[in-house]
């Protein structure tokens, strides 16, 4: 059956990504075959498609080393759900990778957008801005509506995050150490004194930061951790194809379930 | 910007399932709120959906039964990436089922497909059939193959699944216990001989030949599963929201990886 | 390698909801094949897995109608979400529902878990209330911070949304039809009055209504929507299966896409 | 309730990927603050998870340019399932991005799967191969067979798609371009020959003949794709949080669909 006479539509419908004719491929305004593959390495190519620019080599170096301290953070939860979703559908690698990212939201991940925003929003750009005292507000309006703090303490890392020392490390070397990087770190020590805890600045805090130096938008933080630990997937489910652990994990969780349910007594049926 | 002058389309959009108009829905033909709602049970609205009928009682008595077969297997891999997700992103339930739902592949709920795949290819609708002989054909073939027969065995339920034998009653009750059934089984009792194994019809086996029984293709008797085990994972995660074990699970499989790493040597740097 | 001793475990993992012996599967404390099979349909068993009881018929009449209204919508961005999936992944399809489930969020079907909500908090449980006043706070409250009030109005059903109509009737019918109800009518009501446009309950309003007074948390309220919606998705896939839409869809918006940005003129390169 | 006594374990749960302790954390053996983070760049850092190995800068710039091929094809079904999910659940960002992702199945990026493997499995490593003959025997198999050879042809880049024209030179720069390359290249002349059409080699063609040539499994080769589309998707979502273009084109399928459907005689109410 032929369509119907096409109606004029309201909205365009228009992106400015990427494009191609016969000939070339274009991404962000730039010819992908002579301009970008051979020139760029991934990581730069991710932040020239978010921000339009080619990074020179200081942005290069510190947006690299931040993508990478979100790739991979051993058996994570995201990481047990995606070898589990492998176990039972090995022939759609995909939809592993997709179950593992799922989880990516307010608790872990999401803390890396909570810290950059409370960043973003203490401290407007250009504010010329007494940090010590933004630093002392926030902890104490966090602590007094018993809120948790985005950005410092770690279970295992002490006294300091490993990762957030280089980052900030890198930050100095490559001119990102600016007003959001102090602000994080007079943040956690206002709020370990404030609180009598080491609460150092982790490596959400520290990548928050960072983000926020650089003028990435905080609503899209989350999304650089996404796509970070999308590759760290993808390395855990090769190792999964070849040294599984899922079905084990499965087996023993379920056998314990099965032990404590079956000391229940039944309820007897209508 | 305005929309350019749209272009006449080769291809209509349609879709036959559910419209509109001010005053009414109509799904399959029929009206949602006068035809439907308050007459038709869930299990016999996705019949409906499926197949564009309601069913009658018989149908509907067959069909719910083999549905709810498919719901609810206690902690399966599947629950676990769930339970896992929401941990994570409990702002986000839809995720948590969507991350449980991606891993109902090739070796879990995939092999009702199999065992539906090999029952309709064996025995094509209407043909008078040898139905030992052509059991023993499949057995022999897939064996000398050494492929794994879908539908038999059972690592816990023994000397045969109490799904499939109650399945298979309602099936007699019902006017489904056809060639389909009666192949299944013969399948089974060839595979145990053959074998010298006890491979009784399991519920995977005995949802398949229902199927066939009921004319829903094997291509999509998958897709029963799915819809089945998304009502499983919303209870849950109801659960887990109540009663949580995700990151108990998570905790000591981290903890035990963490330990047995640990006491291998680290590469030198380069 | 034999695994190391393992450690006491500081919390059982434990689930109350299935577990099974070699001759049982027990379900909600029922036996699966001699209580449930053949004796309760997929949308009882859906609210005994949620509540643990076996509804009886008003309780499963309203149940069941209220989980209906949620399974098609016809097309909505979920279906072609899915739709698009399939047409990548046709040999995984549980991934291609997974898919259409992650957008049920805030915008679509958490709509109705705003309902829910705030009736829910509106109307705790065995107060004597005024409800018109309540109502009325209601507006004035959203209407002054302009939030969109939940549960009301609808672009296409007028004057009024026939599923709304359809729920409230089942509901009195079934006793159902208590001060949750009322206070959606009042709400909706008000909100005409107040803003001076058509605002009657819509589906979403009805559904929440119906839920707090079967006494189902608003926390899950989405959680019904994601596994009703799971039933409609099956049945678009099928339907994509045979007579698909999403790639003339994808086609069309590539092409239009594509001339826009064409128009434009590219980045000199660096 | 406190946990019954551990039972020990068949098997020991481990993953050599990371761990950690209180002072460093570990990937692939090397230290992540000191040997990675500021040393390393992301793709080099995909490699690293995946080999156990830093590249070189040869092996860097081919893994990083095949990568980079990988990320943006511009509006692809899988990019509008990710708007399309955005647009219900902006708040859950990871969950459309693993919308997109469920769609890399066997018909968009599997295709790379598929080229990998048919060249993988015909010419396996270190075999002295008679390479026109083996291209001439497999494209006369596969078209007697009546199947798509995977890795040619393009309906848009004619007459070469310059993707492929470009990773093959930089192949050749960086030491790649070895049998598998050339076997590719044969495979796409021997089709183009005895089909009588025009099939270059495209970019699926040169990113799975690029795999082979550096020793990446065939069977991994998707999760490439996949962590590619990843950081394509992300861009996409930003640019629609900004540029909404999702419900436009579902308003304008519903409508169409719905205009369509309308049409059709409704079934008689039982």
């Amino acid at each position: 059956m032929s369509a119907p006479p096409p109606q004029p539509h309201e909205h365009q419908i228009r992106s400015e990504i990427a494009w191609s004719d016969a000939t070339s491929i274009t991404v962000r305004g730039r010819d992908l075959a002579d301009d970008i593959l051979g020139h760029v390495s991934l990581g730069d190519f991710a932040y020239l498609l978010f921000t339009g620019e080619v990074p020179d080599a200081a942005v290069s170096r510190m947006f690299n080393a931040m993508l990478i301290t979100l790739v991979e953070h051993g058996i994570t939860p995201s990481v047990l759900a995606a070898r589990l979703t492998y176990a039972g559908a090995p022939e759609a690698l995909q939809a592993a990778v997709a179950a593992g990212l799922c989880g990516l939201g307010s608790v872990f991940v999401g803390s890396t957008e909570g810290a950059a925003r409370m960043l973003s929003e203490a401290l407007p750009a250009g504010h010329d801005a007494n940090l010590p005292a933004i630093a002392s507000n926030i902890v104490a309006a966090m602590l007094e509506r018993r809120e948790v703090i985005p950005g410092i303490g770690h279970p295992i890392h002490k006294p300091e995050d490993p990762r957030a020392v280089r980052l900030f490390e890198i930050a100095a070397e490559t001119g990102f150490a600016g007003d959001y990087v102090a602000l994080m770190g007079l943040v956690a020590r206002q709020a370990s004194e404030q609180s009598g805890k080491s609460l150092p600045v982790n490596a959400t805090g520290a990548v928050a930061a960072v983000c926020c130096e650089m003028g990435l938008p905080w609503k899209f933080v989350r999304g650089f951790g996404v796509m970070a630990r999308a590759i760290g997937l993808v390395g855990h489910l090769r190792e999964e194809s070849e040294s599984p652990l899922a079905l084990e994990v499965w087996r023993r969780t379920e056998r314990e379930a099965a032990v404590a349910a079956a000391a229940r007594p039944a309820v007897a049926p209508q």
